[in-house]
């Protein structure tokens, strides 16, 4: 039902499904450098954060096997290196320094081991980090399931299904979740300018699973809301504050101050390992800015005078007064936000 | 300073500049059958509310030159014919109609006369509602000028600028007062999709005028309020219903919410022939629905899967509550936009 995988790990190499050409292709490519693991996340060939969070932990294994040494020590030190360097591939979506650190605690736990041996744990690893990303999201999907309701018209920014994890999904995860338990319902899909993940990959993603989509420009939103065509809105987080102020892709604010003002619910879907708990709110999540290029050409083709001064930034923050939840692998973070999130972090799985 | 004009009659022929493909190419069409016209106003060729009522009149101005009788009562029937044929062309802005009311009121006035004297009358007409236009459009401009402030960071969406009227602009023409009066002022491009006008036209506008600008996605504008970076948002209009509810380009209710939300004045840029006195409220203002195409493809990239549903409204309604104000040639409405809306229709030029 879904014959397609973002990332996954194969011979020590790592394939992976180039976002940047769906819907037209589907190509993979084959990865064995993990400078080139760098470059996919850099242009997107892969993102979405929990994916984001696979992928380099793979180029950290990646990185991992190229290292020409059978000194532990130096080993340890340049495999930091390693991590240091993907570390640098883009700077909001927590997910890659999580992913980052886990495989560093891994080298360090195995310090006295050989390097054989050390490699051996960092690819497996990754893999773990891929496995778990799947069972995280489907525990997720399970709680953020009964919030989705026969009738409903749910809309969603940007693309955070299976494409954009290491498997099945957060936000969208919650909607599939939803239709194999029966709910039937439909979504409304925002394009998602400039890249255009929702168009692109939402809808392709809603089409293999089955459930019916409409496509609206980002600008439409507003109007169905207030033609109360929207009975609740869903997305993911690229990074989350310890208080809830939760940054996501740009609109994704937008939404939210259209959701509240028509008092529509808005939750967010996302893994634990999306939260940055040494955060204290959204001011200090640091926000990309992309090249100009992203909104001047598409494809190739200019859709604005070439010199065009241009804003690109890659996400926005929304304060968490205007999310209704956040939806976790260990349940919903209801408001007050900073105390349900505590909660959940402390909890026992 | 701005060598370019949207429309303009030549020699019994109408001149167009071709908007679809700006700003890549400066292409002017030369259209001579009524038929063309109705085409270009269709496929947004020419596209702007008030540039749509000019192309209306300059399109009933060449249908009366193509009809071939000197019976002026067959003539008076067939002009009918042909100006229910332009109406046709598209449904929401209301300066179609008016012009095309204006002309046939010229063709009532002159019934008497000869066929090739009513010809003449309205091929004069359709020129003087150009003229009019423009003249329109500086007396608005000169009353919205004085909100544009030293230091202002300005956001507009759409076009409303001399390609959007006979000259001049309505939104844009404001700035472009200010600016010529001295004004220093920056300005927010909403990109505008699905068609980028603000992208491909607003743009290429502010270039030439001078007014520094810069580029956003419509998902942006948002967190731009938030971080206290526009002071107003300004945009035109397509219809507005005899209370003030406004229709505009799709996304332009999004904006009108955010700019409460956030505090920042909201204002509507239109002349009088924008307003539709005989429509209460907004709700019975005709939204158009244009084709899936203009989302799925663009320019012939593919931009979604082929099939992909589609929801394309190219408007949508700002109800008067969000309404800082409306500027138009006779001065500013204010709140309570009804009663304003009332008088300055009543007032004599």
């Amino acid at each position: 039902m879904i014959p397609y995988c973002s990332i996954c790990w194969d011979d020590n190499k790592v394939r992976l499904l180039d976002q940047r050409l769906l819907p037209q292709e589907e190509v993979y490519l084959e990865i064995s450098d993990y400078r080139d693991m760098i470059e996919a996340i850099r242009t997107l060939t892969i993102r979405g954060a929990p994916a984001i969070g696979v992928a380099a932990a793979m180029g950290a294994a990646l990185g991992a096997l190229e290292l020409e040494t059978e000194d532990p020590e130096e080993f340890r030190q340049r495999f930091a290196d390693v991590c240091r360097e993907i570390a640098q591939a883009r700077p909001t979506a927590v997910n890659l320094f999580w992913a980052l650190q886990r495989m560093q605690a891994v080298a360090e736990a195995h310090a006295g081991e050989s390097v054989a041996s050390l490699k051996e744990h960092l690819v497996h690893e990754a893999q773990v980090i891929l496995k778990e990303d799947e069972t995280i999201n489907r525990h997720l999907a399970q709680h953020g399931r009964p919030l989705i309701k026969d009738g409903y018209q749910v809309l969603t920014h940007c693309n955070t299904g299976a494409l954009a994890t290491g498997a099945y999904g957060t936000a969208l995860g919650v909607l599939r979740a939803a239709w194999e338990a029966g709910r039937r319902f439909s979504v409304w899909v925002d394009e998602t300018r400039p890249l255009l993940q929702g168009a692109r990959l939402t809808t392709w993603e809603l089409e293999k699973i089955g459930i019916p989509y409409t496509l609206i420009p980002d600008g439409a939103a507003a109007a169905l809301m207030r033609q109360q065509k929207v009975n609740l809105v869903i997305v993911g987080a690229d990074r989350i504050a310890a208080n809830g102020d939760t940054a996501n892709k740009i609109g994704t604010y937008s939404l939210a101050v259209l959701a509240k003002f028509h008092g529509v619910p808005f939750f967010v879907a996302a893994p634990l390992s999306t939260f940055d708990f040494a955060l204290p709110n959204g001011n200090f999540i640091p926000v990309e800015e992309r090249p100009a290029e992203e909104l001047i050409r598409f494809r190739g083709e200019t859709v604005a005078p070439a010199e065009t001064p241009v804003l690109n930034l890659a996400f926005d923050i929304t304060p968490k007064e205007l999310i209704t939840g956040i939806i976790t692998e260990r349940g919903i973070a209801w408001q007050p936000l900073s105390s349900s999130i505590k909660y959940l972090k402390d909890a026992k799985d």
